[in-house]
């Protein structure tokens, strides 16, 4: 399915029912259907019910021949499982909706979650890592948790090996935490994590947007990444190699807009490499928890009045206080467009390319050359011997 | 002496003659002539020896009684001395001497040069550390002055223990150095650097602002720092603890309109205190000479075809190729007079300067927090308690 960002056109009603609940759960987890068909289908058809009649319609129209929606008893086996682990089932459009969660281009139509779920709209700062951390990024992970637990915020993070277990080991201490599972909400993985899981649901908070029961699988986690960056405020990486999940997970929440800030290292040490790069390209570098909060701003809490639609503008999903650099991020989307706008088919000179777009702009080659770099490493431009830039073929 | 930037009315003649040097070194060397007060001088009686017999009657008029200027015997050593080490004298206004030293605010009116004098053209580096470096530091070093060397680039240092000495080993192997002496040029300081010093004065360059024989004490290595500083394009610092003498060099060099370039480190590395500091308050992260070249450009020897005057105004004084963030530098300094014209004897909260000076001049917090800092390093704001801000009582 398309990740491209619906806005439907009137606002969605988050279920009220149990039935109006399984309607949800199935119309998600129908063949074919993602999160923007989700949105897409529930905004021309009113309700999911409306939405699950319709669809093989649909299907049909698409070319898709012999096409059956997600079973009911499918449907119901995940609502009970979700029960039977005490999971809540977490809707767009209700007032428990995390509001940055809801910003992100494609958010979860519901979660689940396990624990206390008011920690969905505390100050939330991501902590990211290799789960193969070396002792120095594991005690700094340690450090920086303890230190923005005692500080207000809840510390976000995957609950893999490495960086993420100390992390939330740490949390728990000064204060609370957030542990997004690839798999389902009330499948621990590693195994060797089970105690620190069985605490989170406790003292913190558990959540999937998977159904219960599902084991995780490798490609469930870059999904998931997406969800530890969208609850954060801000994305902290603790130590990326390079090409490492760690840096791909830094610059999708860079795409999110979320702030993204990291620890530099020496660039003999390999494991450095993705957060120095990150820092020449303009990330915050920070050495603790007071360089975080100096960098976001402190610990407040995000409002919960609002239940919240994909329809509401741009100023209601405003960001939070501290994001300093919102100007800045509209800015590089925008210099993104410029630049591609400028790159045809013909490959261009790099130079050349730094001195057109910063004579019409006012820009610096400073500020333009990180920007090539992130469009490269997301594909969307090709770089060629001789310093030639093009758009991929 | 003061260090007034001090801007004659009328170009100044290098000597040209024996005698015309000789009264140079007497003018100089005489009590209580600085540089600033050797070049008000010349600019007042023309030349050096109109100054000499000018000077007891100057001294007098400013309250000094019985002033005598520094004997000629004092003067004629000096140059015998450096006669017998094989010493050159370069002197102010004379093509000879290097256009990037003419610019700083208390450049040497003249300096004694040992070996290749036309590396003062050529593109030069700066590399900067400690004495007491850690292995992964000197290893940095070595790895960068060899890259450089092999790029085209002069590594200039200051011959000391640790950083300087790696760095000058290395960029003679593969390109050309230059040692700043802290004491006269043919006193080599530290001894077990006599090997070093001698290859650079066959195959690269020594040069000192002190006179021949003189032994380095303490208080003349800031004084050196600033040659070290004056003479390079950029200063890329390796490895700077907290308060330390690396960081002093590097802070004077942002104030000579210097790239400053650092190396990063773990935050739990104290010896990457420093550069951790100058990356956050806007310098280049560096990982390796390519990242230098790619911050600075790459190495294009400057001309040395006019001779310079102070006199020369600013656009002849114009910054060598390749110091990309030279609009930056004036906007900085720009910056620095909008801070403290608003900050009176009365304290201002650091939150409500930073909005108003933002509102006034479309900056952000981003843009003016470094500064801040910087302006509060140099002692001319003090930070009180609350975030408050004044200027020093």
């Amino acid at each position: 399915m398309t990740k491209d960002l619906f806005q439907p056109t009137h606002p969605i009603p988050s279920p009220r029912t149990v039935d109006e609940a399984l309607a949800w759960i199935r119309l998600l987890r129908s063949r074919r259907v993602g999160v923007s068909t989700f949105f897409r289908l529930l905004d021309e058809h009113g309700t999911a019910e409306a939405a699950l009649e319709a669809l093989p319609e649909v299907a049909k129209a698409a070319g898709v021949k012999d096409y059956a929606p997600c079973p009911e008893h499918v449907a119901e086996d995940e609502y009970r499982r979700a029960q039977m682990a005490g999971a809540k089932m977490i809707c767009w459009g209700s007032p428990d909706y995390p509001t940055l969660l809801s910003e992100i281009p494609d958010p979860p139509p519901f979660f689940w979650a396990m624990g206390d779920e008011t920690l969905l709209h505390s100050p939330i700062i991501a902590l990211i890592g290799a789960r193969n951390a070396s002792s120095i990024g594991t005690r700094m992970a340690r450090k920086l948790a303890n230190e923005l637990g005692e500080a207000g915020f809840t510390v976000i993070s995957g609950l893999a090996r490495g960086i993420d277990t100390v992390a939330h080991e740490a949390a728990l201490k000064t204060g609370k935490t957030i542990a997004v599972m690839a798999g389902g909400v009330d499948v621990i993985y590693p195994k060797e994590n089970t105690d620190l899981a069985e605490d989170i649901a406790r003292d913190g908070l558990r959540i999937s947007e998977m159904p219960p029961g599902v084991t995780p699988q490798a490609r469930h986690f870059p999904r998931r990444n997406r969800l530890i960056s969208g609850l954060a405020r801000a994305a902290v990486v603790v130590e990326a190699a390079a090409k490492s999940g760690s840096l791909l997970t830094a610059r999708n929440a860079l795409d999110q807009g979320r702030d993204v800030l990291a620890i530099p290292g020496h660039p003999f040490d390999a494991r450095a490499y993705g957060c120095n790069m990150l820092i020449r390209d303009g990330a915050a570098l920070v050495r603790n928890a007071a360089d975080v909060i100096e960098a976001i701003g402190p610990a407040i809490s995000s409002t919960t009045s609002d239940a919240k639609t994909p329809a509401d503008d741009a100023s209601a999903a405003a960001p939070q206080a501290g994001t300093r650099d919102k100007r800045t991020l509209a800015e590089t989307a925008k210099l993104h467009g410029q630049i591609l706008s400028r790159l045809g088919s013909c490959p261009l000179a790099e130079d050349q390319l730094i001195r057109d777009i910063g004579q019409s702009h006012g820009l610096g080659s400073q500020q333009i050359l990180p920007e090539l770099v992130n469009l490269e490493l997301d594909g969307r431009i090709t770089r060629q011997a001789g310093g030639l830039l093009s758009k991929p073929s």
